[in-house]
């Protein structure tokens, strides 16, 4: 398995619910070996840990030590897996989701570790979503005083994000958020503690930090949102390391963890969907990758910079040095069908699901892929989780249209399937009406499971599909990242092509199907246009917050 | 039981799947003795009895020997059941399904026993919409001819009724038709065969047969629709009776089906929802009697003449002589709410339901009672089954808004009752806009079995809700008229006084629910003008119907 003089990377991914560690060849990325390992706290949303202080709604936080874990158990367990030797690794990556960011001292110590009943004290998981009036005035005022930097994410930033996360510190424990030195990236703290030394990525600098131009937003706007916000900036990153870039060395204690030899070369840190786009071999201009699961995130690279209505983020060098990176995103797609399964499927199906020895997703997927196109006579909007992209509205809600006594659960499941694939060609059709090209669709994500859903993404998109070659898509591309930070390859362009997977025309539009498509989408772009201005929906869901308080 | 000098009637009312007959007490309406008889042919849908000749999509037929067959076992039974000997009954009365329609000889002999292999010379029950183009062909003509009788009708006559229906026969199988001296009613036939003399009620005559202002449409008018078709009203009746009238006595024949005396009186025809306004006692103008089942009919009284838009109709003496009785309705209500149980309601929750004892209607109805108005956030279009009134549109659907990954099944059933509610305050204030005032709302039917979704329609409606005391509205209300066209009261109005039976405020609306429900009812209004023209939903239904082609 370890041929003569071959090299090895490791690639680590670190999820919501648990982080993953793969052994990759340098050389052709054969993936050798993998494990798996379990946050302890998973996602902490009721209570804190030991103490029992309660959280509020819509709080989402995580435990520095599970990412600890994850080098300690993971990286070994994968090791050990691959049949490797140790001594022929030469470098390690990793990647995280974001925006999750944690306070911490100067050396790098989360601030709960000595602070462990504050809330606001441990790091907030990119999904806290408990900022929002805070990000709701730092849009209003950046809109209002016309700043630079908000159309290059759409015209509207996150709740999500280190600034709105940030003013909810100051504003609600002003005490934690004096105590923090550094606002960081987990991102970003994990290559800390692997190297011993800070570094920030320009990648979650860029799409969560609105580094911009070379700048954070002005001390004069910080003021403006409240005076103690003005040096909030000061305990983020003013050098941002570029992506592939090496960040460091492996420190004795890190090698203790994850068994790798101390020394070998740590990449910069990354985004889990942004490096996800190496390992599909996927980073020129124009190949868009979509990795779909409970979410879609779309990213792809272009040589030229534009202002795409309702993007997440245009960032400069956001996934490969050199082009600018954009973001778009759907906020819940495999979410809208397991809600679906969860809540709307009668007993008899589970039960003739269960018979056959299907899941109900396989089982309502194969009743759906019976029908013709148009055959069930409804229309959706996939908005249950709001709409990311292109509205950037999460106050948004679901529509669906053309229900009659004899629909049944099969024809919703399509509609809703079909939803989010016109939701997808929409995002398709506003990059390309913003002259941002899109040349390639290439899907990654645990959706690539349901073949009936990509035949239908390629007929509605009327477009070949390419697909990832791995089922482990981060991972993979933190390894390659690595293997670029340890010089074994000039950059990532190349180490993608060398190391990434991707199947071009693995799905190609069948243009009868697509010809009908196009009518529904056209009743999709009707509806969605009717419900844009959130009037009704906006409304339904006020009168909904004051029937619950 | 049967007292010093107490008199008796028979009340037989004849529905889609059964028919049931209650002996009744002239004085007070004390219902003594009910018994029920299921058709033996239910609906005749895919196929013919015997022949099996195959019949086509929307077909819907039925045997008139299962009518019969409900004189000859319901009434004796539900005679015994009374405890009344059967020398005290003094008339009996009946009710009908409409329009449902039969071509006959001219000695009454329906033509599907001499041609039984012949699909047209079987009765068509109301539901057999297959003659929908035949009745698009009289619409367009008259408005195009601007017939009169048009704006009666709403503006659309249905493709339920007997012209329409009539014109399916001759263009279909002339043969039968030609042979079919009569097209009469079933409402009609049935007395016909109690009495052996040809009747034509003035209900059906007006709501089904297009019988206003002393006249059925031209002879023109229907040789432009087909020169054949021009005779056809001379297979109707001139002479039409009115409603508590005596059609006839009852023959030795038809004293040996049911056990009954021959020669006591027998009503003229009627329809089972516009005979329950009697049983409720609910006969005077501005009275509107909602009769909630599958599906919702309304029938009001009122002393004025108005072109209400998307009324069902509106005829002089339709209800009771010497008022105008209107008529309108809501498509799918029940319906709504059966599918939604019977499609969309997730195994955990049957298991619960059955767990408590509940059935999942109960079950649903506890869950979404527990709620505050608006705190689901949706709001619904209740259009699975077309839209009755006030649209007169069978080919609009279902819509919802407002849905999220919380939505849980009891938020949907919640805002499908609401639904349901909101049309029926359309309605009402669509009569009231038009000039009719609606002074009591009476609910009769099935749903009342629903305390939960009666105090929703009290709320929307903002009024105090009447309810009908009587668990057969039908039937007690075709007693009534049995005991008028026996002499035994002196007219409809006085006979519902003494045996019909309402309880007023049943039902009292909340002013804060009420308020609540006003804003969510602005949403439906929004929802409703919205998707009123019809444009998106009959296009998804056309595609639906190229799919399925």
């Amino acid at each position: 398995m370890s041929g003569n003089g071959e090299r090895y990377v490791v690639g680590v991914d670190f999820g919501t619910l648990s982080g993953r560690a793969v052994v990759v060849r340098v050389s052709d990325g054969a993936e050798l070996g993998g494990a798996v390992h379990e946050y302890a706290h998973g996602v902490i949303e009721d209570a804190l840990p030991g103490p029992g202080v309660r959280l509020g709604p819509d709080w989402a936080l995580q435990a520095p030590q599970d990412w600890i874990d994850v080098l300690r158990h993971a990286v070994p367990e994968a090791l050990a897996a691959s049949g490797v030797p140790p001594e022929r690794v030469i470098g390690v990556g990793t990647d995280f989701t974001a925006c999750t960011v944690l306070p911490a001292t100067a050396d790098g110590v989360p601030l709960c570790e000595s602070r462990p009943g504050r809330p606001h004290a441990w790091p907030k998981l990119w999904k806290h979503h408990a900022a929002q009036p805070h990000a709701d005035r730092i849009n209003a005022l950046a809109a209002r005083r016309g700043e630079l930097w908000l159309p290059r994410y759409g015209g509207r930033i996150s709740s999500e994000w280190e600034f709105a996360k940030g003013l909810q510190v100051l504003e609600e424990d002003p005490e934690t958020y004096a105590l923090a030195d550094r606002w960081i990236e987990a991102a970003d703290w994990i290559v800390w503690q692997l190297t011993g030394v800070e570094t920030r990525n320009v990648c979650t600098a860029g799409y969560k930090g609105i580094f911009q131009d070379g700048g954070y937003p002005s001390e004069d706007f910080l003021a403006a949102l409240n005076p103690s916000f003005a040096g909030f900036t000061g305990k983020l990153g003013r050098e941002l390391a570029p992506l592939g870039g090496l960040a460091g060395r492996l420190t004795a204690r890190a090698a203790g963890w994850t068994g790798l030899p101390e020394g070998v070369a740590v990449a910069v840190g990354n985004v889990d969907a942004h490096v996800t786009a190496a390992a599909a071999d996927a980073v020129r201009p124009g190949q868009m990758v979509a990795i779909m699961g409970t979410s879609t995130c779309h990213v792809m690279c272009s040589d030229r910079l534009a202002e795409v209505p309702g993007m997440c983020g245009v960032v400069r060098d956001g996934i490969v040095p050199g082009l600018w990176g954009y973001e778009a995103g759907q906020s819940a797609v495999g979410d809208i069908l397991a809600w679906y399964v969860d809540h709307c499927v009668p007993a008899p199906y589970a039960v003739r699901a269960a018979e056959r020895g299907l899941g109900p997703h396989e089982y309502l997927t194969e009743l759906a892929a019976e029908q013709r196109v148009g055959q069930h006579g409804l229309v959706a909007l996939d908005w249950h989780g709001g709409n990311r992209s292109i509205l950037v509205d999460h106050t948004l809600s679901g529509v669906i249209a053309g229900q009659t006594l004899a629909t049944r659960p099969e024809d919703v499941y399509r509609a809703l399937i079909e939803a989010t694939a016109y939701g997808a060609r929409l995002i398709v059709e506003t990059f390309e009406d913003a002259g941002v090209p899109v040349e390639e669709f290439v899907v990654a994500g645990g959706l690539l499971r349901n073949p009936f859903l990509m035949q239908v993404y390629a007929d509605v998109l009327r477009r070949p599909l390419s697909v990832i070659g791995s089922g482990q898509g981060p991972a993979l591309g933190s390894a390659i990242h690595a293997a670029v930070a340890a010089g074994a390859h000039p950059d990532i362009t190349a180490a993608a092509a060398a190391m990434g997977k991707r199947v071009t025309g693995a799905y190609l539009p069948d243009p009868k199907r697509a010809d009908a498509y196009d009518r529904l989408y056209a009743e999709y772009r009707r509806l969605h246009d009717h419900f844009a201005d959130g009037g009704m929906l906006h409304r339904l869901r006020a009168i909904r917050n004051e029937a619950s308080a």
